[in-house]
């Protein structure tokens, strides 16, 4: 397999396409990003990284981040964490709030916001917000191998002023006691891990703990890896999540800043950022190049 | 690995079980099954079989047929099928008919009972019932390898005496234009597709379609086989789909009677049937004994 | 008061309207009806009656006929009717399947389509079809004094062929124990009842018993009387029924027809009929008339 | 009519009563009451006041302020306050923060909790809010022509504390662009409004300006008065709101302190208090003794 080639013609395909999605325009950091960007970085079972496009830009990974701060929160805290968070697709988006009050207050999953909120708030039962950040910082320059990867305080500050939505939810959770945190504290943890900037190439090598590969750094344990990855398929992409298993038949999880983590298990990790987003909040290109290069490398976990 | 002796492993451990779930009620077929039985039966990629308990009892596979109805539909129709049906999990198991008012008319998905009511709907544009019970047998038979499958006339019929929630699914389908045929004839076909019964060596050999391994029966394209596993995965268990994938790590599809059919893929097909369900609906000790089996074999789609 | 001008006025008001609303179209019966009808009737608890327009035309009375079924299943069955049937507003239209869902059966009240079929239900249960609707026509003939009153079948065949809603809606509350007939049964009485045709002058009449006041036909109790207007002022126009109080300030209930029954206890009964219909499905120029009547007539129940 | 023999017999029944209902408790100054109170007054309208009971007794009168509150932004308003609030019933209690969603951030009613915050925000938008508070007191002291009613500071506190539900609202009407103050300043002065003091005697004559009765204050225009009693009629009550309206027939708002506010147009002004509330968390006791009252004194506004 000729994985720069096929790198190259998905780039060429999505090149062509007329309709790029609509980029973010909740906060001007978002909303002034260019639609014209693309970039696909892949590392293989065997090391090796290749790319195409803008791969060396740095966007705001936004819910990307949801994977990391699952990972770290489940080395600190275990399997205690699934009494505050459910493991099941949520369903319609607007169930979102619906769905807390039917069911006490417990988040379907940890990849929507108000399940990422209270693991968030989970971690903060014990470390300071500093040192949440920190640790998580940490966590993401180890899996990258790399120490250039920050947090765009811009991003954070436009988020808290405009997350509404969010703080609804961080309240909502509180009444039922699930965040123990004040919402300020928490969602100020929050708003800044979302803000984390990161390259298609730092992306992807970040997401190499996730390949069950030889050779890979070893963050969790083989166990917890397939069950991240098995969140990540059935609640990754929102309302979205069946059509892209669908689809693309591999785990992975988008932000709204449009780039997308998609794990190939045993072959590859693979990024991919085009800021115009879909119906459903996930970047539209993206999706389509993930789509492409899967089945050019013959890459499912379905067979 | 010795799949043998992980069978036997997994009968003791699920006969030390205090608590099989309740056996589903509300036809007098269904609730008479004695809950102590049990039987798993597994099929490897070399093609040999190995089966442990009641594995040659038939029981009633109930929502099981969908993946077979499925794959016969999307022969006959081609994706245009997905004109009618969507593709992802549907959430709090409450929504389906909600949810059905909001997206006018098109089901979640095919393996929630209104999708299923429309995947066989649209077969009878072109198909008498008969006809189609007959093919979709076919199907199942050349499967399974073995012509000694049936449907139980008996279960058809109380199920359509008791099945009101499915016969008000089918009217307000119609209400939306997404029901083409009378609701009377297209339950009639449902109903008795859901009547089909079949031993666990039976249905282990039906899944071998879908294994995606060499000298297996090729049914479908292997395009197909992945979209089928994916569904399987991300909507088999209804509202313990994601709880399922992120435990199992397979694919799989139950069914009311107790049985589970699951796809390893490349490597097994694997029927489990233990009658009392948990909470969601699903066989209690089948999915534990997938649990345990996918464990000690080592099998997950997710690394 | 000079009621007889007011009329008039209204009626010249009306008529310059450029907005007619739309008429229902879901039966060719309705969808045929000229939207440029007007009829206003008044019965004064003098005894006298007063009409503008096409008051001799008979129109489809549809859901305010659940006024008279209510009456009369309320004297047949007395108070246990009321625990088949609530007696709350239902909130968003779209809610109605929903409720009965998480309410196990039990519809809001007798005024939503759900909440009347179990009306009809209850008293199918001592009565054949037949003679129930022998019975109905019975007591609006006399409410109206009045035998010219008939039932359109040829509106009852069509809602029947079209009715899937309703179907749903019975087949649902048959599998939460809340129908005691089979579907096809009730629904069979309840298109009937809602194809009962009337012109205005009689339906005004008809409405004669929910005055209170002296020399008017006492077909129930007054505190029965005071209960059903209480029905008509907080569910008697579905979504709409808080609108309908705020600005008309009178118990009322609509029909599908372009109907409106409205009580101004101990002063008037009133009936309207325009055809179009606004957003909430209510008669459009004819909520109107009634809020103009009422304004001018200074009545209100509310001061 | 012996309004006092009624008011003594009404005291006599409901001591009877093994069943008083449970006194809220999410804040310790409301759990702390002795639920043995018991008070109710009326004002008629030739102006006496009679009373029965604890009536001089002051407690906490919740929401029963959003009367007062709609009335006096209804003065600074004008009808565009409509813009923002709608004036139907919300139907289910769950549905509140679902139907902000569906409905684009506009509460149903003024008196459910999302309405309330929105029309005290809108007077924020021109008064600053110890400036409201202020003119919301001196309403609600004129109303009664007694100035020793005051807001309860400890309340308020305990309010803000607790309130996550609350917050969870505002900051939700906020994401719909439904709230223009920081949500902590409109439930700042929502709260302290929540916490003003009243005994049932002042209850009943700060409520005689809805009465419509010749020498009663007049505080707002009589159209004005009637829509406000049509909404307390229909939305007054909550998820209760239709029962009341069934069983009492007169327009009432309650609050969770366990008073009740009831209007007999054209006849009397009631206020009536004990502290322990029914499932729909109005008061037990002052409902059955509201609704054995009007029974007894012949009101009703449906005939």
């Amino acid at each position: 397999m000729d994985i720069a080639a096929i790198l190259r013609e998905v780039r060429e395909s999505v090149g062509r396409s007329a309709d790029r999605g609509a980029v973010a325009n909740y906060i001007p950091e978002l909303a002034g990003v260019d639609p014209g960007h693309f970039a696909m970085s892949v590392v293989l079972a065997d090391g090796s990284q290749h790319s195409v496009g803008d791969a060396g830009v740095p966007f705001s990974i936004q819910s990307v981040s949801k994977v990391f701060a699952l990972a770290l929160a489940l080395g600190r805290l275990g399997d205690r964490l699934w009494d505050r968070v459910g493991r099941e697709p949520s369903g319609l988006a607007f169930n979102s709030i619906l769905q807390l009050e039917h069911e006490k207050g417990i988040p379907r999953n940890p990849f929507i916001n108000a399940g990422a909120i209270v693991v968030t708030d989970a971690v903060l039962a014990t470390h300071a917000p500093r040192e949440y950040l920190g640790e998580l910082l940490g966590f993401i320059r180890t899996a990258a191998g790399d120490d250039d990867i920050h947090i765009n305080q811009a991003v954070a500050r436009s988020e808290t002023e405009t997350g509404h939505r969010n703080f609804a939810l961080a309240h909502y959770l509180r009444a039922f006691g699930n965040l123990t945190n004040p919402p300020e504290l928490t969602l100020g943890s929050y708003f800044h891990q979302c803000a984390v900037e990161m390259t298609c190439d730092q992306l992807a090598r970040a997401g190499r703990f996730l390949m069950e590969a030889p050779g890979m750094p070893r963050l969790v344990s083989p166990d917890r890896v397939r069950r991240i990855n098995a969140l990540m398929l059935t609640c990754g992409h929102y309302d979205g999540s069946g059509e892209f298993a669908f689809r693309v038949g591999l785990p992975g999880k988008s932000g709204v800043g449009g780039g997308i983590l998609t794990i190939a298990p045993g072959r590859a990790a693979i990024a991919v950022w085009s800021p115009g987003l879909n119906a459903q909040g996930n970047s539209k290109l993206g999706t389509e190049a993930v789509e492409m290069l899967a089945r050019r490398a013959g890459w499912s976990v379905f067979g």
